[in-house]
């Protein structure tokens, strides 16, 4: 199978498939041409999706915003709005008759890949680093992924994975490069048209590789009749301190991988060299957005109100936004009359802060 | 505040009132008169519900069904279908303007009561058998809940809370007695007859308290007008073999506390004295249901089918209807035409069985 797609750096056209991800000119990942993944129902379907917005009513009380809202992605079936992607993207490989993938993650991705690959028939292995939260690692495991441990960085993580598709003539369902990923993370987009009459002002995100906020401004972007002229929110990207390239290539600095401190508390966005990079700066810029990197102990502390005044369980990834929106806020990019919507992407159990 | 209710054993009339949860005659739960939880919406709402349904098809097929499915109630935003339950609980007490609460629980309801009550403002003491799986009290003192552990039985457990309650003057939020908790699973049944166009002929539950086929039987039994009259699916009452007293109770047998084997894989439906008993005896009776025991091995069984074949992540609790299913099967209860609904009711993160 192939499909019509372009360069997102070059835009040159070409066909993608399951073998060749990336522009065979400038090796940058991929994107599909006309493709509406909304009229597509997948096949293999875990019950992904459809997650509540409900008004985080006291936080939004603190910082004077009386119009705050969280999205509770980490009511998806593995716990993490990654299966939005997966359901797409393991839908389109069953279809390929595909009978093993391999995947590198840090752990969501990998858990949800792996709990798709279950429900096809499909053998995983999950490529993690040694890292990774024992908790993750262990639902991947449950779902019957095979788990290869790599002792190194994140992107060794992925150079591992790679080779041994290569070697082992295995698909490389990666999350990050595969764009029926993407596509099927436009579904959020189109929910939060559906669900808020008055569309929000803004959507923070945290962004690790940024396919959340990239499925967000596809379906804004597109010519879907669920999302009339004009609505486009501002979408910002949200990164720690600690591991911000998006944010220095949004402020025209050059990211250098020693620089990421590698100890944070949203392992879940800790991606030194985020692949669709390119097109999260253009998400930005289309749609008016900041890029803001937050300070760790700035997303412990929100972690910590959301737990225990909106009675929300969630990983400290999902945290970092609130930090990046009080920041907005002083600055005055973020007015107290706005609308504001976070997505809350990992469940609690997934990655924790011990409480002290 | 006080509501018209009547005796779930005696059917004696009384008011119900949150310092009185008990019959003044013979000590039993106490049941609403007349309330439409489905007309009220929850104040204090964390998005619970509106849970999907999917077709189990490759469990399916090792069964010879055609038509089972399983609603995710993991998908919960505390990962129980106790949210359900909660949600009314705890928006019938901040109206009421309690400011403080005990309850007593083994985890899953604990954790549900204390988000509830984080969102509400409410400061919350759960108390605890020593032996509930850490995650869950992890998760209950993340929302900010004071935990109290009780060495001994789960009985013991409770009466240590009733003690405390009356010792300190703090409602019992119990959500084994208190009926609104009861009231808030109803919207378990309205949404499986919104959801099925063709309604399931067998729903079969796992349980301990049994409120969920309680919540569920209600619905049905109502004049609620999403309701077709002759279309109540059987209700089935599964348990482990390691504790199982309203299987004994509904063979006419008594049952003794001495009887029960303290180690289950099924923590969730470890209860030895379920208050509600008589109230779930009767939905039994009036939905043509059965109660049965299922062994350890089983649940263990179904357990890993439902992460490796299905993609599911849930509890070993949820597990124990997959057995009961086989079972009803192997002796002509349910046939193979049949359309079968089992719910899903706790996320695989709560309480685990280690991978050999």
């Amino acid at each position: 199978m192939s499909y019509p797609s372009k360069c997102t750096f070059c835009e040159q056209s070409q066909l993608l498939s399951l073998n060749s991800l990336l522009c065979n000119k400038c090796h940058q990942p991929l994107d599909l041409f006309d493709f509406n993944p909304i009229s597509k129902r997948s096949t293999i379907s875990l019950g992904e999706g459809n997650t509540p917005i409900i008004h985080l009513k006291r936080l939004g009380d603190h910082l004077g915003l009386s119009n705050l809202f969280g999205k509770l992605e980490f009511m998806n079936p593995t716990g993490s709005f990654k299966d939005r992607g997966s359901a797409l993207l393991v839908t389109m490989l069953k279809k390929a008759n595909i009978d093993k993938v391999a995947e590198d993650s840090s752990g969501n991705a990998g858990a949800s890949i792996a709990a798709y690959c279950a429900k096809a028939g499909i053998q995983a292995t999950i490529f993690a680093p040694a890292s990774a939260p024992r908790t993750k690692l262990e639902q991947i495991a449950f779902y019957g992924a095979l788990i290869r441990m790599v002792d190194g960085t994140r992107e060794q993580v992925t150079q591992t994975c790679k080779q041994f598709c290569e070697e082992t003539n295995t698909i490389y369902a990666s999350h990050n490069l595969n764009p029926f990923f993407i596509e099927g993370t436009r579904s959020f987009g189109y929910e939060v048209t559906s669900q808020m009459i008055t569309p929000p002002d803004h959507i923070l995100f945290p962004v690790g590789n940024g396919s959340l906020l990239i499925g967000a401004w596809k379906e804004y972007s597109s010519n879907n009749a669920n999302i009339p002229a004009g609505t486009m929110p501002r979408l910002h990207c949200i990164q720690s301190q600690s591991c911000m390239p998006i944010v220095i290539a949004h402020n025209s600095e050059s990211w250098m991988s020693s620089d990421q401190k590698p100890i944070t508390v949203a392992g879940g966005i800790a991606v030194e060299n985020p692949p669709r990079l390119q097109q999260v700066l253009q998400a930005l810029e289309e749609s008016k957005g900041r890029a803001v990197a937050v300070k760790e102990n700035d997303i412990i502390r929100w972690h910590k109100y959301l737990s225990l005044e909106e009675g929300m369980f969630v990983e400290p990834t999902s945290a970092a936004p609130l930090a990046g929106l009080e920041r907005l806020l002083q600055e005055g990019e973020i007015l107290p009359k706005d609308r504001i919507l976070i997505p809350l992407t990992g469940f609690g159990f997934k990655d924790r802060i011990p409480i002290k």
